[in-house]
């Protein structure tokens, strides 16, 4: 890892004891740390033994305090999400984006049931370097912003939804077979991996160095 | 069935043979007939014994020729499709309703990717009193379409696309679960069965009998 | 939305405190409200700040008191379901209808399983408008129904059923795989949006403008 | 085998020789025999070597002529079909249960779509011992039935359909999900194991042994 | 529902107040009970006001005390199940079947892993009228007992497994695919349906009358 | 790779002249070769150009001609498969094995449907370090015999069926979910892959290294 | 479309003269053309009449010759594939890239089976802007690529292997699932769509402007 | 079973009591018993109830205490897992190996992502008599092993992931459809499957007597 960046820690299905062990180890090399996914009673036996640490309930991260950074050129990554149940998503992209140095923008509740409100923000989104598209339900958001920019697109399906959604395959199906290019998808709920690659862009397009 | 509607046959699965045993049976009873599914090598045999049918190769469908008939109340029908690979299905549709006595209004290759062609077309597809909408690969076109009007929306799914499609599962999922109200769908490729949803709405709206 | 028309919550996902902000600021606009899929327990709460709404449990419905409304013609949607289990949907369905202005007659547990329960009902459902048909396990009852009336059929499949249904794909496949003319099909368990097209259908048979 | 009854041979994926070759060792034994799923080229290359087999190309079955059979109680088997299209796989039933010694009584194209025709038909079908039940689409025929009568039902769903039929897994889904009591299904398209069923059935209910 | 038989009510997904009010309706009939899929706490509030009802739990099954009934001829069912967490299903089938009249022989924990127990129990199972086969994880034991007997099987995939099992879904292919005849399927978990095809079977071979 | 064992040529979806230009070049390097899936049509392009190669029509293999070998201390591996139809996959495995210098037995046409042919062979597949089991439709084979034997048993799911065997897909399952303990599992219809297991387990017991 | 961008056409589903008609127009427009998915036999026909175009069978591709065009900054895409069944969505990648103006390094055949030759050119792909990893099979190339370089690296499932890889949905999964970092999917076989992706980022690497 | 051995419980859906009752026949017979997926609630009621037996939490796993027991060659088996959360898996896999007798070195957190781990550790598995390899998400560390060593690779796909891994079915397909040779598969989570398989080849390659 290059310094300056989080190591990442992938918190479900570990203990807040494994967690800790591993943030430990972490701290004396010296990194920053991001954990993902790690419910609200995990973060606060973690957080006994790391005050330092911040915790965001929706998004379910925890993670070290950010450095105030300049922002180079202006470039910004734009959060865009179709519903406020994709909020836990749609944050989990965010403060990612933000916790690996890059300036992030949030248009949430966009979806294209109501399609006047992506309209009115379309020129800001436009102008980022690059897009995270999060929705759930039908997923169709992210073909709509899929033709109206020209930057990368990264599409997250989210699993909101009931019935024949089937935990996010429907979202996930559309996104795959979008008629609109430039749209690569992620995992299903995947908020982090969607940043992952959004600040890899990003970061090219500040004239920086990729993270890892 | 009632007087002055085609009966209908489904074509797919049977043979020419069989095709124009059913039809002597129906000229028999006096009524029109509408044969889907008809490929042009079976069609073309039985345009042999029956010369008065017209057959529409891009639909598959053979029927009997329409007398001219009044728009009572200039009510129609609106088929919206997103790309050329469904004119098919559209076809299907649109010569469906004719054929059962409501006006019809094309709206082809007005697919997601390219939006504006939508918002060009928007008010002759909100005046209508009921919609069509086909498309495939990821379906997104009904959901947007749903949110612009307030009349009823049927969708239908094409089979249209290749890989995670899943010869038209993506575009049935997508349209089962859109984030729009007011919109229903029927099986993959089925512009037949949307046509007569949609002829029966509409007669509704012209105040006059529904088929069958 | 049009006047006089509730604005709908989906509640599923949400907090208690983010419905009642959602509730407070439509009031303010002055528009009722109809929340689906709220649990007791959020509704609870809810009723404790906003004491004029309505919870239907059976539904999990919260919604505003509807005004006595005279019925012009007659026009009314059958609420058609299969069986015993069928019903929290069959409600969702039966209460939208209403709290969108539409006159309601429920015919419950006609399950094809003893058909002439739904013979001695037939005349009552071939006067509807249009029917919704509510169905779990296999399904069959709407193409029972659609073969029988000539009016547009809203299938619903439920999640009830166990094994080989698999949460009511059972049932969707069938409604969507009809032999019957008619039947357009919403999401697994969707009572809301069933009755959504519905109402848009029985206002142009009451020649009124439709909603939304 | 006992004696009297074919021995039975499954054709799909078996050469023109081998299934010769296998003739010729089962005649050896004395027994008849009954060839299943044999296509209309091959049948033709082995009745030039065995010209006192019959051949029967809507069923695709190449089999021994039966003798006269004297039906002991008048015990029969219904043989129900949805439509034209199933009627391959009523034929493959039908003649596999007379080629094993049971009188059949054919009940085609009874489909739910026009559910009048089933009634005029169903004192024939509940006069029966068992009855083999055969769809494709959605397969509700099965349900209806089999809450009509009261004696088993083998319900053989078949692969007529298209779209979201999957090639017969919406109708087998139906049949396994079925509310009505006293109904087990086989294989999609198995014609022949349905009438192998319900000849063990209807034997018990002529007091004779069962095949095999 | 012909005397002698009891009525059947479906208890998963009802309350134990809706129970006793079927219960309530039905013996003011006359008729005997059989609930299927009642909870243990549920079953202790119903048997609260029905002392008389006798609940089983390993079944979840709760039905009226049954007369003893002499056999006619030495007819019984097989219950046939591969291991000790199938009980539950084979129990549901062998007490419905008991409360049908039928005489029943329990072959439990025979499953194919050690075919030698199957044998030692082969005669017992071949003498039966029917045989009710309950397997999970693979299902084989179905194809195994019907290559060896010669009356009919009904197979009864269960849920018990893991992973690839699907729930189920890996025993119930395996059962519609069994390369022996005589076999056909119900739904998974379905103990209770077999046991009513095989009842109705075994009253054939009783020469009596089938129940419903 | 090892000296003395063949270098392997998927040949499915390759051309004969890249076929071809395969086995030039490892001609070159010495070895001899084993190319899988060559189709009739491409095998004679390429036995015109390399006449000292062997093509075997059944398993569609072309491979180099073995030198004869003397099996140190009577290890062999049993080659089990359920049918007729099973052939190709069986000699696939057969061929393979041979081809890097194993003993084979066959024990052909042993399915479960007629389990006392399996019986008559049981003694000559466990006396083998290792069996292939090879079977469609439903698979119960591999259950069965991994049951009886002590040795390794490695299975191979065919594409043999119809319906609701979905390509395959429902032998895979019963194998992966077998009860038995001692099996592992290849994908569908990979004779080639369980060969190559066997044999790695084959040369252990034989005392000899392992390919590759 | 920007200019100097080529018009893209999707040529499956289209007949010739379908894309001849498109072409013309957008020739009209002064663009350059890229047509995807045309079959040898469509192109021979259009290139009768487009003699300028060029033909590629392997990806089946169909355009304008490109002028020569200065890498500004030595910036390239990688285009990495695992086996030669994999070429034709290689090329369709590659040549897609060249189309749109992006210098492109292949590195193919390169699979995880014999990783020796990944890590080989290991430091060609490092030094790409963005790589493109097409793999069928099992797809596990994306992910051992994806930890071993810190650029974003855009998957492609084929619909390469047989059984239980269900054309290609192995392989997606696979890279939807990767524990690594930094990758992003698009659908089975679709390198245009991957190669658009990687057109957009490396834009952004050269500074220039991205299409569209 | 050979003396030596333990007997193997399933635990999973048997009660503590069900379980007890079983250890007590198998103590009778004077054998060691083993186990699997016991919880700890479970577990610690039977070892109120016998207290020599041995519990490991992670594995879930109960056991009798093992005898020292010499190695014979030096054979043993490689456990190689992908990340932390496989752990529950490999634990029940290496424990296992050892309780039927065989010596086994672990190789955990060594999965794809950061291949170098992997590596490092290649020389000790590469030296095992056979490997079991443990993977969840995309499962690739099964392909990467299977390509770097000669000897057999039991592969396990573990159900760790979320979305479109569909609790392991992502491993599993990437597993089966591997382009390395020498890999066969569990179940989805088995690792007594595989510990059983690898025990049998380990015994082998030790010139002592497989189990069972
Ligand atoms: N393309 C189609 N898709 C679905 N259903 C159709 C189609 N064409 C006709 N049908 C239905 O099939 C019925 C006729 O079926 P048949 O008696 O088999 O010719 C008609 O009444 C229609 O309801
Ligand atoms: N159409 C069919 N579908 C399913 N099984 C069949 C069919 N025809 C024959 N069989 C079964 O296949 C067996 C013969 O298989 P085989 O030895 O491969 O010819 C018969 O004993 C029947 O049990
Ligand atoms: N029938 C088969 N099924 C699966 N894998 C195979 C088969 N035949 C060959 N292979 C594998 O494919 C590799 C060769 O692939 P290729 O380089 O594409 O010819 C061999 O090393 C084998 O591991
Ligand atoms: N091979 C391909 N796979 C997916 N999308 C494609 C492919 N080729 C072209 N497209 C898209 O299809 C659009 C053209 O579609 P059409 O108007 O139907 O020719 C282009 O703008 C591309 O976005
Ligand atoms: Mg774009
Ligand atoms: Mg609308
Ligand atoms: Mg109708
Ligand atoms: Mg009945
Ligand atoms: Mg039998
Ligand atoms: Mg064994
Ligand atoms: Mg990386
Ligand atoms: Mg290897």
């Amino acid at each position: 890892k290059r310094q300056g960046f989080p190591e990442v820690i992938f918190g479900e299905g570990k203990s807040a004891d494994q967690i800790e062990q591993i943030i430990q180890s972490i701290q004396t090399e010296g990194s920053d740390i991001l954990a993902t996914r790690v419910a609200r009673d995990k973060a606060a036996v973690i957080q006994g033994r790391f005050p330092e640490l911040i915790y965001n309930e929706t998004a379910e991260l925890l993670y070290s305090r950010q450095k105030p950074r300049e922002n180079e050129n202006g470039s910004y990554i734009a959060i865009v999400s179709a519903g406020t149940s994709d909020m836990k998503v749609a944050e989990e992209a965010a403060l990612t984006a933000e916790a690996f140095g890059s300036q992030v923008c949030r248009f949430y509740d966009v979806g294209v049931a109501g399609i006047h409100r992506l309209f009115n923000n379309i020129d800001g989104i436009r102008n980022a370097s690059v897009s995270v598209v999060i929705a759930g339900m039908e997923g169709a958001l992210a073909s709509v912003v899929g033709g109206l920019v020209s930057h990368p697109v990264i599409a997250v399906p989210t699993s909101v939804g009931y019935g024949a959604n089937f935990h996010g395959l429907s979202a996930l199906l559309t996104m795959l077979n979008s008629c609109a290019s430039g749209i690569s998808v992620v995992n299903i709920d995947n908020g982090f991996g969607a940043a992952y690659n959004a600040v890899m862009i990003d970061r090219i397009a500040r004239n920086a160095n990729a993270p890892q």
